[in-house]
């Protein structure tokens, strides 16, 4: 029993249901869609894709994102539980585990096939040298590069890759790459020196390569088509990852779109505050609107008066300080504007660059933060 | 088949198991313990305690956090399903909801006993007054108060009680009381004006009154001693929602300690750069490790260098940036330090009010920004 016209959503996919305070809606076709759209943009040679959907495919889901993903090379995660669940999800492809192992009681889930370990770390290597897995794992040996987040340095590099040849020879594992990722890719000129240095370490060490992530890729594609595999994550979630452009720029669909209810509205008086600690003031007279969205929901906190919002087809802006369940939005001059009606909050029709560069962070932050509050949509 | 001595955990319930990257440990004895501390904070005459659960009690699980809140009066809670979940979970008394009613539709769900429904909306009334509720829902008229997070304000204040006491005669809803929420009850006098108001608006309209947050019960017990009800949050799980103090300073203990893996530890040369972009520089040789734990996480990727972390007994730093899934920390000068072994990010020996601060957030946003990544485990 609506007591006026049903929400009407910016697309008719977007609505909210009954007792819905927000929803994310996640679209695997625009993920199939950014997948083609960056093999194409590093045409030929063509290297393989391992399309990386760790952290829960960046907070999409990993079920929807391999739905989208059906043509990639590869998948990659994080850790050796999440391979498995990818296999029970069916997919039987090639799996990358950035993680490698964790534990040497971790070696006892070596029993998928076509599965390639990230290897980080003396220990790691030890750990594989004292098990018999069922499955022999391929080998991804990585070089410490520049974001120095784990790997072999240059003293170290060629002495691991001695020792997972002997490894190689048992038939404790099945081969051995090298791998690399770069601290500055979304840098004109970022790539060079740091490809030098890798290059040097793997110098006479037969393997293929890995070292272009989505900003590589998209920046420096003629380098990203001389590897074996290039392994995009973000800008396969159709966000950019390089600092002045939008996924919309670079022909990336977005894959997400978060959708919260306005609850209410209200005018405020110039001089009015609002919220804790009275963060906003009007200047002159407003009309504010309470949209049902908070940092408990994902949204940032650190999400600035001015981040941007979309209530229809207009655009308008946050004021104040996101709740813990709630955010204030400006509403003046605008028309045909209810209780019920959906906000977007980013995704379709709002670029989520632009919500996370006013809240001071990045889309992987906003797309992996969403909590297991906010109810999902798949799109068919 | 450990090759090195079991990781030794700051407390021994604090371990992490073979495949965690992390782990997040939920203690409902610490909920309790916190909720019997704020009662004898207030002392007498003892209003009753609405614990609010909302957001999953914040962060910290809705079933673990009942179990800590048996002898809690009532429970707040955002949404009606929440409400919902609460009764199924086992909890037979008041359940307080928030955001009241989210459409018309909802009415649908008001076939709860001692439910209660915070009204801050004349749409909300006029739902009330078309519907047959199986359970008639207690009300609690929101002022629209110093936050202006809904509410009425005091021209339409009386008028809506005067709306509900019609519904009252109806038998659509079962009783009226006062709801309001401070915007800086954490300032020294920062209630005064906002309470004025607020007595001035219900002044001549009978009905129990709730107006205290954990900061107000806090800071303001004798106020908080003459209302009828409370309702602290963050307090009950163990965090200060005081500027300048921590849960311990204030005889509050912590309900969730975060632990995460150290992977991997690695020396860096003076002039060293680390993470994305070279979000780090090394001033001197350094030694590092890497811990299994990022923004993907819901650890906050706004921590900056300097951020308070635990390794075994001795408290050290975040270097750079967190990034998805790992974040740098200093070991240089640490002994007895090895890969495996756990790091507490926030929690037991460790107040998250200093990881938030260093964040440039609060408590409330880290408890409740864990994703559904995180392995739980509660204390019995």
């Amino acid at each position: 029993m609506p007591s006026r016209p049903l929400p009407i959503a910016p697309t008719p996919c977007l609505a909210l249901q009954d007792s819905d305070r927000l929803r994310v809606y996640i679209d695997p076709h625009a993920i199939g869609h950014n997948l083609e759209r960056l093999r194409r943009h590093v045409g030929r040679p063509q290297p393989r894709f391992w399309a990386t959907a760790k952290a829960d495919a960046y907070g999409h889901g990993l079920l929807p994102a391999l739905a989208g993903l059906h043509s990639a090379d590869g998948i990659s995660v994080q850790s050796l539980t999440e391979a498995h669940t990818c296999r029970d999800a069916g997919w039987h492809g090639p799996i990358l585990v950035h993680a490698g192992l964790l534990s040497a009681a971790e070696t006892a889930l070596l029993s998928l096939s076509d599965l390639h370990l990230v290897i980080s770390d003396t220990e790691q290597i030890e750990w594989l040298a004292r098990s018999n897995p069922a499955q022999a794992p391929a080998i991804w040996l990585r070089y410490i590069g520049d974001t120095r987040f784990g790997g072999f340095d240059d003293s170290r590099y060629a002495q691991a890759y001695e020792r997972l040849q002997t490894l190689l020879r048992q038939g404790r594992v099945a081969g051995i790459a090298h791998f690399n990722h770069y601290a500055r890719a979304e840098e004109i000129g970022g790539i060079a020196d740091a490809h030098a240095r890798f290059s040097a370490a793997i110098k006479g060490l037969p393997g293929i390569v890995s070292n272009c992530n989505s900003a590589a890729l998209l920046l420096h594609p003629e380098h990203a088509a001389a590897t074996h595999w290039v392994r995009p994550g973000i800008a396969l979630y159709g966000a950019s990852p390089l600092p002045h452009a939008t996924g919309s720029d670079l022909g990336l669909k977005p894959a997400m779109t978060l959708v919260a209810r306005l609850l209410s509205t209200l005018r405020l008086a110039a001089g009015t505050a609002l919220g804790y600690g009275g963060a906003f003031v009007a200047p002159t007279s407003m009309r504010v609107g309470l949209v049902a969205c908070g940092y408990a929901d994902g949204y940032p906190r650190s999400a600035q008066t001015g981040t941007p919002v979309m209530v229809g087809d207009r655009r308008t802006r946050v004021l104040g300080r996101p709740s813990m369940d709630t955010v204030a939005i400006d509403l003046t001059d605008l028309d045909h504007v209810y209780p019920g009606m959906p906000v977007v909050m980013w995704g379709d029709g709002l670029a989520v660059e632009l919500v996370a560069r006013s809240a001071n962070t990045i889309a992987a932050d906003l797309f992996t933060g969403l909590t297991a509050r906010v109810p999902v949509s798949v799109a068919h």
